[in-house]
């Protein structure tokens, strides 16, 4: 029998088992680890070029054009090939993946860089509004291959909301969302209770939620969607191929991204490594990942502990060392940055392997830092939720450090936009002292260096004149 | 001398006079009126066939594909022969009109038509979040042509927003923005904070602000881009082109589209009428503009007064009657529907026009309604604004009334995100009778037919599965 195309293989090296494209597992039944989705890249039709690979309209490896032109096609589906685990009548797609790559002069001051050397990814332009859909268009289309018609995940934010979006618009496909209630955010919630989820608050909170999500998937046969499906992770690699789209193919120097769950930088590093191994790129960039402060999880076991992948063979015994630290403390994750205000991020093993492929550097910045750098994201007219812009204020710290050469080339992730949490921004620019110390004292942001303040003026034209000039002036 | 290929044109058939394409003005210095942009269309390059309209990639009358490749396109400038006012190296753009045209089965049923015969253009998928990224487009790249480096508008959503994003993406325009502070929606101001405008709050309300606009536009020319502005409405034009290219070029029998302002119907009827001169489509579809019945200044002129366009001649006497009764009845718009709040708007005389070229009709429906098609909307998985569920809320008025067949294909417009305002949402899906009537009573609001209530259970498998399967049951 021969190996098939597409095939599901446990990343923990000394186990290596290999399961079938069909099955569905959350973790590896022989070990408990991680699984990955695998190709015999031998079989698969690529196009020569790497300028091909997206390449949308006519010629050799163009990806097809569904009728109805451009704005039915799929970012993510328009890169299949690098992706070819679901025949196109099971691909399943909400329109995600038409982001942008955007040069950003004045972000680069900011951080410290060559002003032609920085550009920003900007996910937030995905249907549901943030990066997720990437990987949902891939876990969609893998229950469709395996006959699901229940999906669930745990969630409070970007994740519900975007399996909510494929589970209304496919029409076939039931989601069930699981909340913790200790802690609802009724207006992230908005978009799950709009796109028709079954939306179960579970008395408890997220760690709660998590665990009977995965209770009752075992048990009922539901489709489990968090992000320890290996098939999430295949459709958010897209975003590293349209950063480099964007970049016409010449690789950076660094990609930035922000930590929390580690879904990102497991997808991106898997992405540049089966892109480099195939030829597509002649080397691969460096990967930062920034967590909050007040989630510092990978932050603290790669700097504090000296944790590596160390070729598939980490540290356990530090790693569980750690999470007892958190349970014995009762630690719990704490940042504005609240998608990824995660302290057990279920992708920490593979993310340590996708810093080993690219000589990676973790950080973590406080919450202060995050929201002067999404100020400063904002003006050059992109605007993020917090936990992006943890991206920008992790590249600023490494070029403060010299670890980033103020020469390198620059692309940072932006994963989500600035309407999921509109109540930050509107604070963080017209709130006295004050006012900023009661609402966000508790994490630490005490000053809103960059705020646009609106300014008052009467109903009367010399007023307001002046107000401009004294503006402009200033 | 001959003919520019672009210029501007006053609207009113017995001035129609015609003025530089570089004069910036916000009505015709002659008679008062409307401009509209026009063009010596013999001597535009088109190709031969509307398929080839906004191509992408390669083959004759293909859109040039900037490098970088997808992500930098703008979904206005790749039909920019159809509006070619702008060379190249003026054209603006933030990446707008990357939305969706999808079809709507469960929505069809719901409006009463047959299930494959409506789709619904998704336009708040752009990346301020609504559609005014389209005009924005067009405006800035006039702005661009005249030299503007200041740009100005009063607004207290969407508009705001989009002129902001476009100021702070190009980094070479101020953007300053007008607000009553009578009735500051702050939720709705975080976007032009973020994006670094001038936001002054002038004490009063938005018709003091819109006097205040035009005042000190005026004084120091400064470059207005509310929707007075035709450039706007050339922008506003390429919905149009989307829908058709997402139709296969197949003419739907009726568009339907909420109506505030009256721009976007303006530009759609100007878009249909020439392309149907232009031999790009065999006949024009009807159109059918929504008004809120708390803002429903359409609805009564043409409904109530038999007003019509009538060749360039409305019955002017039953407009300023019709104004002059709203003022001294102190009769404001007050709707739900905050994006179409409007009770004076701008574009009225070129929408009657529109009404005109297509056979169009108007209605105004109830908060109510527009709220319970909303939710309809969302189960389809695109999330809107109320405002924008006005266009389902109407075709379905219209197909009860028999004016729109239920054998009829009908493409509805969804103006914006449903980000832009999630209380809404929240308080739709979440709150008790009591609830919403203290929320949305002095709306009209006091059903939420369509409500998807979340769920609250135990911490216990055996609570869980019971409820997912009385959710399933019921």
């Amino acid at each position: 029998m021969t190996t098939p195309v597409a095939f599901q293989k446990c990343i923990h090296p000394p186990c290596a088992a290999t399961f079938d494209l069909r099955e569905v597992l959350t973790a590896c039944p022989r070990c408990g680890h991680l699984l990955d989705v695998e190709y015999d890249w031998a079989r698969v039709e690529l196009p020569k070029r790497a300028a091909d690979l997206g390449r949308v309209g006519d010629g050799p490896g163009a990806a097809q054009m569904p009728e109805g032109g451009l704005c039915r096609l799929s970012g993510v589906w328009r890169f299949g090939c690098l992706l070819p685990f679901a025949p196109a009548e099971h691909r399943a797609s909400i329109g995600e993946g038409h982001t942008q790559l955007r040069p950003a002069p004045r972000v680069a001051e900011y951080a410290g860089l060559r002003k032609d050397n920085l550009w920003l990814q900007y996910e937030g332009l995905n249907p549901s509004g943030s990066f997720k859909d990437n990987g949902m268009a891939g876990a969609f289309s893998h229950a469709s291959l395996v006959g699901a018609t229940v999906a669930a995940c745990a969630s409070t934010g970007n994740t519900s909301a975007s399996l909510a979006a494929f589970a209304a618009a496919g029409g076939r496909m039931r989601a069930i969302i699981f909340i913790g209630d200790g802690k609802v955010a009724y207006g992230k919630l908005s978009q799950a209770l709009d796109y028709g989820a079954l939306t179960l608050l579970v008395k408890g909170d997220f760690d709660d939620a998590m665990a009977r999500v995965q209770e009752v998937c075992a048990a009922e046969k539901i489709y489990l969607v968090n992000s320890v499906n290996p098939f999430r992770l295949e459709g958010q690699k897209t975003v590293m191929y349209r950063v480099l789209e964007g970049l016409g193919w010449r690789v950076p120097d660094w990609i930035v991204c922000p930590g929390g769950n580690l879904g990102n930088s497991s997808a991106f590093g898997k992405a540049l490594f089966e892109l480099h191994r195939l030829g597509f790129i002649p080397r691969l960039p460096r990967l930062a990942v920034i967590n909050s402060a007040g989630a510092p999880t990978l932050d603290r076991l790669v700097n504090g502990q000296g944790v590596v992948w160390n070729g598939g063979a980490p540290d356990e015994a530090k790693i569980s060392s750690y999470f007892a630290g958190l349970d014995a403390r009762g630690e719990k994750a704490r940042t504005l940055a609240s998608a990824i205000e995660i302290n057990r991020p279920v992708n920490l093993r593979k993310c340590l392997r996708a810093l080993e492929w690219c000589r990676g550097v973790a950080r973590a910045v406080p919450d202060q830092e995050i929201l002067d750098a999404k100020a400063q994201v904002a003006r050059e007219g992109l605007g993020c939720e917090p936990a992006s812009a943890a991206s920008v204020a992790g590249l600023r710290q490494l070029v403060a450090e010299g670890v980033i050469d103020r020469e390198a080339t620059v692309a940072c992730i932006l994963t989500g936009h600035q309407l999921k949490d509109p109540h930050a921004t509107v604070a963080y620019h017209s709130c006295d002292e004050a006012g900023l110390a009661r609402d966000y004292g508790e994490f630490g942001v005490r000053l809103n260096r960059h705020a646009n303040r609106p300014v008052p003026v009467a109903n009367d034209l010399g007023n307001i004149l002046d107000a401009i000039r004294k503006a402009r002036a200033g």
